[in-house]
């Protein structure tokens, strides 16, 4: 597809300009920043929905019975799963392509797994792309699904407006439990696989760990939230819970400090992938063998490069 | 303590200095940048040795029994704890300070955890810059242990010379352990809690994986080794397999591909922080309301503001 026609066929909701659109989005680019650039006022119309916690939660699952409620109730969803470099496949494809079953060929549902191998940093800048393109081509709603606890997941969930921690029972002591470290950042949290021995406690240990917290500071409680994803148990509690704390943002003001929050992490990202796009090169090569061999050190290098620019 | 001073007590091993130095490199700024370009000349000693798994893996236990035994083999060893953003303690105390207590008191040891509330992206950063004052205080084995298996833990563990990636039997299903995405970066698997059931199923799980994947570009095969940290078992071969890793890396001149790896990372890591801290401003805010306010996009945006430094 030639590149000016993406955007009218994109706005127009055309699943495969979109799809295109975010291969564009994922290499990063002139080209690609040029048609964000030109989609970006038409985005701030989806309810972006992250979802996060440790492997093995279960969060596909959970996703995917989300994305099925919001379906029932005549929404539609796009889903984004950011899949940290899966070593053999480049990308996610290995279980979401199983899980995700039950909604393909659903026109209402649009799925893309982000492949992350090798994009250092980028991965954060990328997703926050495909969001854009998916909330531009009008799907209503928009599940971030990312792995883990780390740093990275932790930008990319600011990217969302409603986040949701997904704990399990009875997942390694408790002290671990609390270092999983995406507690501050959840407006929901969920305890999947509620059925399994365990369950109320870890609902109590969340419920506990609330308290001990600072009281929050834009008057959402998170509420803490079991269910049963594989049955369907606690879909629609976790579904108007969601549609409640984007009521709650947009009457208390909080949804423009998170639209604030977020452009600046977009900004800070467009920044940081031009300025290193424009400082590759011969000199950057040198500097990074003289930092290697010691005889150079990052931050000199860093002032050197900028100076330069 | 004076800054000016800090560099000489360092270098000679004041525990001291060495603490303030890296409270200093968390901050950033330019006294943090005056002093890492100062001491990066006597980095490059120690062997960095990066442990990186899923909560609840017993990450932090294992750490605890490698360092006991490379004490018993007379070298000394720094650990730097990352824990990302643990909600109420700012930090990840919480956990380390119980589990570290058999090596506190030792001098050859030096513990430090690394907070990362609110330092957006930034722990890559501040972890390299402490991995970098530890090894030229002069410890010869710094361990960096990292939660998850997201993408700033990749990043981190691109600062180690030997990543060793902890899984746990049983956890998740099989699929989802795949996607933990932290497989591609590993030098040592080590499957911890060994004394549980279906210990041996995950063994064969990662050495069937290993042979979906790519033979290894460098020739070294990870082996996949069984442990029980809390009794001891299987931490000797652990750090002789560490070691091992070590010398071929030397050997076969993989040592030196690291290297510039590591170089590239914290050359890249200084460029984005030095730029953010040149940019913001009166400017960058009224561009970040523009962008909130879908008036302006991030990429536009950018490039403004590149323009004008």
């Amino acid at each position: 597809m030639y590149i000016p026609d993406l955007l009218p066929r994109l706005l127009g909701g055309d699943r495969r300009a979109l799809a295109r659109a975010i291969s564009l989005a994922e290499q990063g680019g002139p080209a690609s920043r040029a048609l964000l650039a030109a989609v970006y006022p038409h985005t701030g119309q989806a309810h972006v929905v992250g979802i996060t916690g440790p492997p093995g939660a279960g969060k596909s699952t959970l996703v995917n019975a989300l994305a099925l409620e919001w379906r029932r109730r005549d929404r539609t969803v796009g889903i984004v799963a950011v899949d940290p470099t899966s070593p053999f496949s480049g990308g996610a494809v290995l279980g979401d392509r199983i899980r995700m079953q039950p909604l393909g060929g659903d026109p209402g549902v649009f799925i893309r797994s982000m492949a992350s191998r090798g994009r250092l940093g980028g991965l954060s800048r990328a997703t926050a792309d495909a969001v854009a393109l998916i909330d531009a081509a009008g799907f209503q709603v928009v599940i971030i699904e990312t792995v883990g606890a780390g740093q990275g997941e932790v930008d990319i969930a600011r990217t969302a407006q409603t986040t949701i921690v997904v704990e399990v029972p009875g997942m390694g002591d408790d002290v671990q439990s609390i270092k999983a470290g995406v507690l501050e950042i959840a407006d929901l949290f969920v305890v999947n696989k509620a059925d399994r021995e365990g369950a109320d406690k870890t609902v109590r240990q969340l419920r506990s760990m609330q308290r001990l917290g600072a009281p929050p500071a834009d008057g959402w409680e998170p509420p803490v939230l079991p269910a049963v994803a594989t049955s369907g148990q606690g879909i629609t509690e976790i579904v108007e819970s969601a549609g409640q704390h984007a009521v709650h943002l947009r009457a208390g003001g909080g949804a423009d400090a998170r639209a604030r929050a977020t452009a600046e992490g977009e900004l800070r990202a467009a920044v940081q992938e031009l300025a290193i796009e424009r400082l590759r090169g011969p000199a950057w090569d040198a500097l990074v063998a003289q930092i290697a061999a010691r005889q150079n050190n990052p931050y000199s290098a860093a002032e050197e490069l900028l100076r330069g620019l």
